[in-house]
């Protein structure tokens, strides 16, 4: 895989939409079977289970965009010489043997594959079990892509076992053959990878987003802003969790975005400086401060400026995605600087957090740890470099 | 420290080398107790356990040469807007808490805290137990300097204790606490630290490092790659193990470059096939292609060709620094293409694997890991990113 071209890769992955688009039938019976087999779960658990004509156009649709996308290997990330003449190139190359392990999502699949071959790796995928017929149905078609394109079908594994074991395979890193894991799900699947992988893993555990309503805000984009960045979707990473309103702009601030919350259905707690002004919300507890609802519930605390802002993410954020609502440059400036987390904004929603959303053609994940990848993963984020070095005899003196 | 200008970062690097300048006869002293009693060690262990005026020297011209680097803190890595109006940067961060554990080697305390402090990163240093009260006082100095600087003292910390249980604390990771894990030393020292690490960790535990000699190797260059990219200094990671020679080059390549060897003081060791050119060459065993002498001894094996040497470099090399010396433009480019190691030369010697040498001014070591950084380990190595987001109002559909 590591030399085979940009151009077979992206074959393969336009085969792949072929592929699928042509077998969309096929797919969407063994799909039903599965949800129909699945009986009394979560309606969110069930959506996600789901495949639909349109999702099936998703895939198609994300297989073409992600081949649409430069080709990262071999790009020259930087290049100098240095006096004694020697040419030094950082040029881009596949990490390698990617494991990526996730929930009952058939779709997640394709895209986990598509990112993983356009970057020129390996992938090696583990589904929920709840539609593993439909993943493998996805891989299998996925596989024979491959080979339309004259790659080794072998670049992409399905692990056929539902055996749990099979889990702790790869979090072993198999004898140095796994480079990478990257797990996608939700809280407890992180967690026991992050405790029991012996390899690199990407991945975020919570994301507790903030949005700041500086004392500059504009209303209407304070009131946009928030009701977005909470309600868009509840259930995403990316989405807010808890509302700072800047203690000199809390009677103006407070009671327009908390009528705007409540009209769309959510659940509003806050601190006694944000009762004093809404007595009608609920009282948070200490705990509201640190919890991911991932549901119509938000947590509005009183700050002291800007900084008052910084100190409360630092203290209580996961180093997801916060954004700064201000008129203010300067305090924009400061927010951008000093809030460190993988993704920071000013004046927009924290529900840009997204691979599509900056543009990558897709995206595995984000990532909030701190070494290789902050923020989404996407075909770059899953390649490496090497140093290469050209020169005319030189020796070390 | 993520909010100290690089200006006050820069101020602390000229203080600690001046402070270190002023100090120089207070360090030789307590080095040359702990010297005297270090007893009967092996010359090569004395040697990196001793300081000399020059040796100090070096250090104080290590922390110019680092404070002169451009500030790795807020640059912009790359910008570019989306077509709803979003600004996104990507701008370099600190990493945070590095832990770095080193054997007993002075020299290491300032220039593992010079390209640390540098990258806006705080410090915690273990070093070796036989050179402690030396590297203690340099620490004490460098501490002495970050106050100077206006920054904190507490940014740099040195491990007093030698109870070796303080070095399975800093690979737990303290809570979270430490960010990344550098060794740099031994074999023992690296393979415990990857072992038992559960934090990011940036090393290499081999450096089986290949010279290639192509039918298409000008015989001079060959001559001199391979006597510089072994013998120059055996000790370095860099050093070259293996020679790897071209079939169609072998009769005209091996006698000079052998006899140019021996009279380096190399000891042989060939296949049979290079064995049937020069008999006085010893036989080597399976063992001797993963072997790192770190001495003046060599394997030799012959190849079929560029793609012969990128096979056995697969087969039995470490992924730190291969070499091909030859005037095959096309051969050349197959080699720096296909081999996958963090460094890939063209007629140039192994021993320019050094940060110093890329023009870094300085590292930390080499990483042949996959993930965040591969080859020398510098001041920007010692970086990570988060993505600013700049809008006016955006909130996702």
């Amino acid at each position: 895989m590591r030399e085979a071209s940009g151009e077979a890769r992206n074959r393969a992955l336009h085969a792949a939409a072929a592929l699928i688009a042509q077998r969309a039938e096929a797919i969407l019976e063994v799909n039903r079977e599965e949800v129909a087999a699945a009986g009394e779960a979560t309606p969110a658990f069930l959506d996600r289970l789901t495949l639909t004509p349109a999702r099936i156009d998703d895939m198609a649709a994300a297989l073409k965009s992600i081949a649409a996308r430069p080709d990262p290997v071999g790009a020259v990330i930087a290049e100098w010489t240095r006096p004694n003449g020697l040419n030094f190139q950082r040029v881009r190359t596949p990490i390698g043997v990617i494991a990526i392990i996730y929930e009952s999502r058939p779709n997640v699949t394709i895209d986990a594959a598509a990112i993983a071959i356009k970057a020129g790796n390996a992938a090696i995928l583990r589904g929920g079990s709840e539609c593993i017929r439909t993943s493998l149905l996805l891989a299998r078609l996925f596989q024979q892509s491959l080979c339309e394109a004259g790659l080794p079908a072998t670049a992409l594994q399905f692990v056929e076992t539902l055996d749990r074991a099979a889990v702790g395979a790869l979090l072993s890193g198999l004898d140095g053959a796994i480079d990478l894991v990257i797990p996608r799900g939700g809280k407890s699947l992180v967690a026991r990878v992050q405790k029991d992988a012996r390899v690199a893993v990407l991945s975020h555990l919570d994301g507790i987003c903030h949005v700041y309503l500086d004392q500059d805000a504009d209303a209407a984009k304070a009131i946009d802003i928030t009701v977005n960045s909470k309600m868009r979707r509840t259930g995403v990473c990316g989405a807010a969790e808890s509302l700072l309103i800047d203690r000199a702009g809390l009677a103006r601030l407070l009671p327009p975005v908390a009528a705007a919350l409540r009209k769309e259905g959510c659940e509003l707690r806050g601190d006694a400086q944000v009762r004093a002004v809404d007595a009608a919300i609920a009282p948070a507890r200490e705990e509201d401060w640190s919890t991911e609802y991932l549901a119509p519930v938000l947590s509005i605390a009183a700050v002291d400026g800007v900084d008052g802002a910084i100190v409360h993410i630092a203290r209580y954020g996961s180093a997801h995605t916060d954004t700064i609502v201000t008129e203010n440059a300067a305090a924009a400036e400061r927010f951008l600087a000093a809030v460190d987390s993988a993704i920071v904004l000013c004046n927009a929603s924290t529900q840009f957090a997204d691979g599509g959303e900056f543009g990558f053609g897709g995206e595995i994940g984000i990532a909030t740890g701190r070494l290789h990848a902050r923020g989404p993963v996407g075909v770059e984020e899953l390649t490496t470099y090497k140093t290469l070095v050209r020169g005319a005899g030189q020796v070390r003196p």
